[in-house]
């Protein structure tokens, strides 16, 4: 009486995950000195003193039965309207605290943005390679079809002829995540008019809206300057699933929200079903102390130093020693080319040295690895003489 | 391409909520002293003055990286075998952290093992009425059926005669809701026993396991020293789904558990959809700091002293001025027969004096309406008179 397809979801961990695991045994066995785990996407900087003193505040000096206590499903008005204004504020588009439902992070925010827009199960959703792996258990969890546009690995922007044969009268969404994880890219303003301009053409060709879900965790890591467009502002059936847990450090909080412009197509209906998708999941509300945190620290500076310390020293030494890599202008990881050409056996070669990378293949593309630079400087420096072991190997 | 069973959840409130929004809007209206609203089972005492310490303490003492990171989608090992050992301490039965997944609240757990149990649509789970509505829309979120038990509403115990004929080849589960929200009542080990036996043989009948999903939130409140039997101890295929929520006053902190034992049938496979049920949802994990904080304060006594106030006063008034009510043993709810045999009309009527109670109908009894006590003692001291009003006008 056990259902298959979440037994296996349980049972079989994703590649990042085991590897992960892997990691933490071998640094049991062997001391974690001498295991150089590149393997997760944990943020390893600390939150921003200020959501530590918040929390102490907030305890300290409000009422324990409002702090605790449930809040609407869509979360606690203040928080809801500090985050409208603060996206009215950064992005120039006027949003409005009715706009946005607060969330259990990003993944919830997507599970229910999924949920909200899976009409049948002949329904699809499109996400660009390299891609998160996660998307495609969220988007089937609803009951969808998944379909991957390849990836284009010349600049990691979008092969807007490939996708434009994906597109059909199913497709409800395209998930675009920038920067992007694996890739660290961030999709440029051209990229995203074309994007628009397609997506526009077919939405007329099939007579309904087709989202953009912007997932866009990684929008405050951004390195040299660059800007991350704001995709809401280019294309207006764009849906944003946000999240605090790279931009502040708490991952493990579990807080984010969904944005649902009004000046989008179907947008109160989009909205309720947003708010339907999470009650059917069980989704009371995101938690209570961390939405009043959020309230008062949404718009803290993310803490970049270290993340731009490694991401020199990881960039120019892989340069130096000959490694092909997509351009790192945000989020925390370099997407590298295989030496050999085979991301798999490359992995598994790191391994043997306790270098622990992911494979690109669950993120799309064979060919590439992805190393998760949110770690010590120290493991960062230790890896070096590894990978150029590992290239003369090749 | 809008979900329309997410549209409807998310549009239609439910009953309570619909009720409670109501109230809100005439407190703004009249003044908070003029609305006496019962709707909602959110606590009114304050989480105990342990909880902030803690909270205090972690921040102040411990690594912020670790404290608001990721942990394993299952939970902190140090939080699973404080669960487990609690468990084992108070219940006799020997629990493993292994057996413990830790979840955002009972609903998230309701939800993981629904989807766990949800073999095909098929798949059928049985409530007991009355019953906590939300049940329906997570069972069928999962893409089960969802059967009811009518209620035996002499004893609120179980008609085992209906029971048993609602039992088929596709029953996945039961759920068992003890003390009961709403009636208040516990489900006697004798009561127990018998639906062991049922459903043992009914399990030899149709050759797969039946299990109980014993939905516990309330197991804490209970009065004049009640005891409330551990189900895992009389029946075997037995899943315990937890909160925090009521016991320690944290409804908006989201956390509880799931705990799958292993002399269970396929605890194993079970235990792994579970964790797959979560993942596919979009659970990452359940919120960091509050699993930290569970570790240290999960076997602290609940604040009962206000409900106690409470439930003594209304009970007796009401029983005084001639109401019918189910036995108040546990949680805190009365649940008390419309003298009009009508609860709807008898909560409209109610609604008329800005008295705020919830028709049994959405609970599956028609004639009943719920009454939550967990509000200040002078809301209760002032709805008095008005139940007298009432009792004279039917």
């Amino acid at each position: 009486m056990i259902n298959k397809k979440n037994l296996k979801l349980g049972t079989e961990r994703s590649a990042i995950r085991e590897l992960f695991e892997y990691g933490k045994k071998q640094k049991e066995l062997l001391g974690a000195d001498k295991v150089f785990d590149f393997s997760l996407g944990n943020p390893s900087t600390p939150a921003p003193k200020e959501i530590d003193e918040t929390i102490t505040d907030i305890i300290k000096n409000e009422s324990s039965v409002l702090t605790h206590g449930y809040t609407s499903a869509a979360g606690l008005f203040e928080t809801r309207k500090a985050i409208a204004g603060s996206i009215t504020n950064r992005f120039g588009v006027k949003a409005s605290p009715e706009e946005i439902y607060i969330t259990c992070g990003a993944a919830a925010a997507l599970c229910t943005v999924f949920g909200a827009l899976t009409k049948d199960s002949d329904t699809e959703f499109i996400a660009i390679a390299p891609y998160f792996p996660e998307y495609k258990v969220f988007a089937e969890g609803q009951g969808a079809k998944f379909k991957v546009v390849p990836a284009e690995t010349k600049d990691f922007q979008i092969d807007f002829e490939a996708l434009g044969r994906l597109i059909n009268e199913n497709t409800a969404g395209i998930i675009i995540n920038s920067p992007n994880n694996p890739s660290g890219t961030i999709y440029s303003k051209e990229t995203l008019e074309e994007l628009s301009s397609i997506l526009s053409a077919k939405e007329k060709e099939f007579g309904h809206a087709i989202y953009i879900i912007a997932d866009e965790p990684y929008r405050e890591l951004v390195y040299n300057n660059k800007s991350v467009p704001y995709i809401p502002s280019i294309y207006n059936n764009t849906v944003v699933c946000y999240s605090y847990s790279k931009a502040l450090s708490l991952p493990g909080e579990r807080i984010g929200y969904v944005y649902v412009p009004s000046f989008l197509e179907n947008s109160a209906e989009l909205f309720a079903a947003v708010a339907g998708a999470g009650r059917a999941m069980g989704y009371v509300c995101a938690p209570s102390l961390m939405q009043k945190v959020i309230a008062k620290c949404l718009d803290l500076p993310p803490n970049l130093e270290d993340y731009k310390i490694n991401r020199e020293i990881l960039y120019n030494g892989l340069s130096e020693l000959g490694y092909e890599c997509a351009s790192p202008d945000g989020a925390f990881y370099l997407f590298v080319k295989a030496p050999n050409g085979d991301g798999n056996k490359f992995s598994e070669m790191a391994k043997l040295k306790n270098l622990l990378i992911v494979p690109g293949e669950s993120f799309g593309c064979k060919e590439f690895v992805r190393i998760s630079y949110c770690v010590d400087t120290e493991t960062v420096k230790g890896a070096l003489p590894l990978f150029k072991e590992l290239i003369e190997e090749c």
